[in-house]
């Protein structure tokens, strides 16, 4: 095991702890709750935003960026906005500090109290609706398809890197439109995107569905979702995108004129993702030997460790693996060559398999006479020897093969862990002893949904869109149900 | 006079203001003194970020992320830099809210009182030289070269869009050293990056020098700075790099164990620029028509326009004007072709000439017949008539020649309002008249410097680097001198 890494078995929360930080991604800060992001976790995440960014570029969306503090009254507007996130605000309310009187350090200064105090950012739908009111005029200002790249603050109590930090990083797309279905199918498009992000890039398996009442967005008429399941059964909320009706035009007096004429309440869509998703990718593929990144969004994809004992033998290793590097680099792929005489071999490849760098190449002087390498894989740790002919193409497919097999490794995994539960007994068995995804029969209600969660920890994670229509019982109240959701414990 | 635009002679100030909102880039937002950076002037924010990222990855600087709040006893860790920050800093004291006893609204919930209040970063030493304690142990973890993007915010009771914000964006760098010499070669290399992305990007001539003890940063040792002239005579410092010596080092006990094992202080530099580049950007080129905007920099470079009076002449123009946007796509260019049919031509040459796109090509029917389009340019306004063939080559060398234009005549603007003063007279004279650069002897007091400002407004802009040594008599009190310095009103 390397590096002192507690193993998944022996206790997974503890596993994906140590992971973060001896892997260098991130580490608690002297402020509560609030993480260090470290370059080497930065690095993955500046890659997740370049792609998403692209994505949303693609599909019509531009960036903006909207004010970090938001007037305490903006949030009494929409009332279930309000009552989902007062409960965790940061408050300014003064803008000075001064000397202290004792002369020891400096003191909040009473004379600089705010009139009116300002909330920092959970999410910035009130401050930006209230924007929009003088951007929207008519229906020719509309679609208005907005995002921003933005630090969030929600004053959490049990904070987790990356999983739940009380300043987290996030993309929130806001979006103006004027007619409720176009309005529904921007929601549903950027679900897409999540999606298509999740399983392409992250090589991570995604379902997608509504979120029931319990779990909708504060202000939301519904709350689209992608679920992903993690090693230990748990699933984990990896994107979200919601359709907001007219609730924040109505909230704001945001109203347009229609090519009728008319004056409209102006139809919404929210939707983000945030450095959550770094958790997610570490839970979906690492192992007890330390993190897997996908190739995908690997900052080093490949990386050349040289075998050697004298100086010259590493000038002629040297040369071949820059050679390498070189022709890998002209196909995109980013290559570390590691001549580092500091460091043995030994303890390179357990640092680049622990740091979950995708491929390793490693380059002896048998190697050069025989005209091989020695590849290794961090998915499977299998190891081939391959000639230095067409090493690009070769390594080309290998990451695509890692990639590829990163998924389906995911895709089984959730497929095996994925069940029917038909009764109560049943549902609470899985639960307990296999964990996993549970699709189960449920009457609808709110009351159920919460005493389920009251007496399993289990949540609805989603309602399938399109899902097959089956008649059936509620597993808890026994009534009737057209329709199985997925339940799951979740993160 | 373009969109009823102040022009630049009846009131600078409001010239400016007028261009930033009507050109769309940025406004007032709800709250006191935060913008809103609208997605056309986002777009421009994003090209400088991408440029300057690549130029701090190149000089082997990563990236990394630091929490949005600083502990309010961090701050007295360090005299001065808590008496050039306290003054200005939002302050948060609570960490939820609660509905009103009255049922309206919310109000701040007193049992969720901050046991110490958290600052909202002004600049973030504080906490990064915290973290740094941990990271840093022996001269095997030096150099440490780190960037953060981010938003901060200080309190600033005038503000003006880009220019002077309470929450503005910026990067800073934080680098740790084993040596003063290593310290201070960073910070000149990055003023260096600096002065090469505002010369070669922004198209905008700078002074590079230190800045006298008045105006240096709040912990530093030495402050480097980027200075340059906008269009109304005054000086606009673009950028600093600050040479902290070991003062964060002391203040947050980071010491790493030298090769001889010994224990050492670590030797930090600090760097930024900020959104108000975009302030700088837009002052530095645009004129009564409208934003200029360098080719290098403006998110799209060539607009095309079709002119056309029947359905049947747009199509056939159309499919010249997407063949010549492929085929400058191809070369890198970045093009818009507006076919839309809800605006006139008239009104679209208009519109594209007020935001500044550098190349503007129109394409009727008559061209069509004669193989030719006409090219604009945004610039000069000058118009020509270009043969389809190599059209790309041709654009591209326009491209290249508008934003060598642009800086050659921003530098000799710079040229002919840079004057030297041997008198005090003169020095008032020159202020009052021309505004501009001063060369002027100081005897190098805080003193004198400060009655200056207090007499005329004027500051030391900076202190030449490597400048020619002369002897003189400081302006001000006749006292001896042995350098001119530059003066000048400023932002």
């Amino acid at each position: 095991m390397a590096k002192d890494l507690t193993s998944r078995k022996e206790n997974y929360a503890q596993w994906y702890n140590d992971l973060v930080i001896k892997a260098d991604l991130a580490e608690n800060s002297a402020v509560r709750g609030c993480m260090v992001i470290k370059p080497t976790g930065y690095a993955i995440w500046e890659k997740m935003q370049s792609v998403l960014d692209g994505m949303f570029k693609a599909t019509g969306h531009v960036n903006a960026y909207f004010p970090i503090f938001i007037p305490k009254s903006f949030f009494s507007r929409e009332a279930d906005h309000v009552e989902g996130f007062a409960k965790e605000c940061a408050v300014v309310t003064h803008y000075r500090l001064k000397n202290s009187p004792d002369g020891k350090g400096v003191v909040v200064d009473d004379d600089a109290k705010l009139e009116e105090e300002l909330i920092i950012r959970p999410t910035s739908e009130t401050i930006i609706w209230d924007t929009y009111k003088t951007w929207i005029q008519s229906y020719r200002d509309l679609p208005l398809l907005i995002n921003q790249w933005a630090n969030v603050v929600r004053w959490e109590m049990r904070t987790r890197l990356f999983l739940r930090t009380a300043e987290f990083l996030w993309q929130e797309g806001h979006t103006a439109h004027a007619t409720k279905e176009e309005a529904i199918e921007e929601t549903e498009k950027i679900l897409d995107v999540y999606a298509e992000f999740a399983e392409e890039w992250m090589a991570m398996p995604v379902l997608k569905g509504l979120k029931s009442p319990n779990e909708r967005f504060a202000g939301a008429v519904e709350t689209y979702c992608i679920e992903a399941l993690m090693q230990d059964g748990k699933a984990l909320q990896s994107g979200t995108s919601h359709f907001l009706g007219q609730n924040f035009a109505k909230a704001f007096d945001v109203k347009y004129l229609t090519k009728e004429n008319k004056q409209e309440y102006v139809w919404a869509t929210s939707w983000g993702v945030s450095t959550r998703l770094m958790g997610a990718l570490i839970m979906a593929h690492s192992d007890d030997n330390g993190l897997i990144i996908p190739p995908k969004l690997a900052p080093t994809q490949v990386v050349i460790v040289p075998i050697y004992k004298k100086p010259e033998q590493l000038a002629a290793i040297s040369e071949k693996a820059l050679e390498i590097k070189k022709s890998l680099e002209s196909k995109g792929i980013s290559v570390k060559f590691d001549d580092r005489d500091i460091h043995k071999p030994g303890w390179k490849f357990a640092e680049y398999e622990f740091k979950g760098v995708p491929v390793r190449i490693a380059i002896g002087p048998r190697d050069l006479e025989n005209g091989t390498v020695e590849v290794a894989r961090r998915d499977t740790q299998e190891k081939e020897i391959l000639q230095f002919q067409d090493i690009d193409t070769k390594i080309e497919h290998l990451l695509e093969a890692i990639q590829d097999n990163l998924y389906q490794k995911a895709l089984s995994f959730r497929e095996n862990n994925t069940r029917k539960a038909d009764t109560w007994e049943e549902f609470v068995n899985i639960l307990d002893d296999q964990g996993g995804f549970i699709l189960a029969h449920w009457d609808g209600t709110a009351e159920t949904e919460q005493k389920i969660k009251e007496e399993t920890k289990a949540t609805i994670r989603l309602i399938p869109i399109d899902g097959k229509m089956e008649d059936g019982k509620c597993i808890y109240s026994g009534k009737p149900s057209k329709q199985r959701v997925v339940f799951a414990r979740a993160y």
